[in-house]
């Protein structure tokens, strides 16, 4: 694949031009793009620059605002609401993260109900921006429909992920972020490709029966990973994610999405404790000799092991994406500086 | 297998009448009863009276103090700190739920860490409760380590259930419970006895490797669920039910138990969050449409539906229990009326 090399400041710029040259204001642009430039930094290029030309169709189209200005509540003492009115996520997490750090810290506990906003992105930034804080934080979105409930032969669950994130006394803070699909889509995609099966459990083929066969996955539908137990996790995730927060549940999303390629509606919960008022060891001595003993053992990686590798180096080598993506951005507007 | 035929008031009494004959106080013993009475009513026979001889085990060697009176403050405005004084866990959860319930209807959301404790039951009733106040929960113990993190091969994790609840309009609130273990012990030791395979992913033989033989994973160590995905829950609840609040990891409680065959030491993190101060719809139709959408799908039950219809029958016709643990129960004690 014939690759474009690039700066970190370079996907910066390219993110941040032609999200304004479609109608974002500097605000809007400059959260966008730095969530994009998280990705690319992290190595994690699905959500990275790779997202942009949906993020700009979600703009053309009309369905996101552009220059949408988050609007903040408090309707509880321990609860934060982000109304995003509209926006891109990135603008209205940036805007409402100090007031649940401020409110997790006083109250020991806080919530906050990010709505009426578009989430196209990583979650692990969010809550290792809170864990950066010294807090615990949990992170989770409704989407489109994309899995089956266990026992179900169609599409009715967002991918759903969840975040989770602990901090540590002297390494980056320990952050999983996983989808409650049992494989990536994009991981089904290149398995497809190159004529290799997937695992059982994976998903179904378009009749409904199970398949190893990631092209009839591709035409079937996804499921849970860890059959019903997965699915629980992903029920969870569109209660507190939908219900509890008063924005729409998945299904509801595509019902009301113009499909235009961009990310549908939908809202996130995030929940942050402030371990010091929980009975945390101050030090993190205690969960650091956990952290110690769990990486004793043969075998075992810490999740977000490879993200913390990846930055180590991408800010001074760069990254690449493929030369269509940059000449597709370019197209759209971005330029490099 | 001869059963012994039981009224829940049976059950009960069989349970309190055992645990004051080895030196449970009146109070200590109506709230480890009524836990067990609540397993059995649902037919959950492995958290009933099967677990009564290691409550009398841990009260005989004096690792848990029946006559505990838990001690509760108010750390911080939103979280609720319940220190159960070495005493069983049903106790402190009954004493701390109202503060609980208080402070997350007036602060939006509230933390109850139960700390110095020893915890033997099943989640869902305490989850339940808390969603028959209205409110969204979610609990967590650490436990004696019996999983082995993904890529690991040796036990680490506690089974560590993770339950949550959410409340319905017209019907019991939706309530899962599930151990992060692929396969709880008792299915694999049933499977075993039958000479039934298990799935792939279910354990790890004595040599660390993959096996479907029942008796190889008994005699090995046994998997998270959904392999590194369901792993990473184990690890928050590690994180949460420990760390967090300042109690013991499920390693650390292995190495310091007595091994009398009762429940070892654990902190248990439980969450509770008011929806009427977080945006859902007061009425709950929202979620009800939610659910109804869900259940409209061919083969999707709902988490706890089991439970559901075994509490409908089980007031009126009792339960029954194997002859010989009711025999041993009444060796220790126990007495029907």
């Amino acid at each position: 694949m014939s690759g474009m090399h690039l700066s970190l400041d370079e996907v910066w710029s390219l993110g941040a031009t032609a999200l304004l040259a479609h109608g974002c204001d500097e605000a809007n642009a400059a959260a966008v793009a730095t969530t994009m430039t998280f990705a690319e930094r992290d190595l994690a290029a699905s959500h990275g620059l790779f997202r942009l030309p949906g993020y700009v169709a979600a703009l053309d189209s009309g369905k996101v605002d552009g220059t949408a200005q988050p609007r903040i509540s408090h309707p509880a003492p321990a609860v934060v609401r982000v109304d995003a009115q509209r926006g891109f996520a990135p603008l209205g997490l940036e805007r409402g993260r100090p007031h649940l750090v401020d409110t997790a810290r006083s109250q020991g506990v806080a919530v906050m109900a990010l709505v009426h906003t578009h989430h196209f992105a990583a979650l692990w930034p969010e809550v290792e921006a809170l864990c950066a804080e010294g807090l615990v934080a949990l992170a989770c979105p409704a989407y489109t429909p994309m899995v089956a409930p266990a026992g179900a032969r169609q599409a009715f669950f967002g991918t759903n992920p969840l975040a989770f994130g602990y901090p540590r006394a002297d390494e980056p803070p320990m952050v999983f972020d996983q989808a409650s699909a049992a494989m990536a889509r994009g991981e089904i995609q290149i398995a497809a490709r190159d004529g290799h099966e997937v695992p059982e459990g994976t998903g179904l083929d378009a009749h409904g029966n199970p398949t190893t066969d990631p092209a009839a996955v591709l035409e079937g539908v996804q499921l849970p990973f860890g059959g019903y137990k997965g699915s629980a996790i992903a029920l969870m995730v569109e209660l507190l994610a939908a219900g509890l927060i008063g924005d729409w549940f998945s299904y509801e999303a595509a019902q009301h999405d113009n499909h235009d390629g961009g990310p549908a509606r939908g809202g996130e919960f995030l929940l942050a404790i402030d371990p010091a008022r929980t009975g945390a060891d101050p030090s993190l001595a205690h969960s650091e000799a956990f952290f110690a003993a769990l990486l004793d053992l043969d075998g075992v990686r810490l999740p977000g092991d490879r993200r913390h590798q990846a930055r180590l180096r991408t800010p001074i080598e760069g990254i690449s994406i493929p030369a269509s993506l940059y000449d597709e951005i370019v197209a759209l507007g971005g330029r490099r500086h």
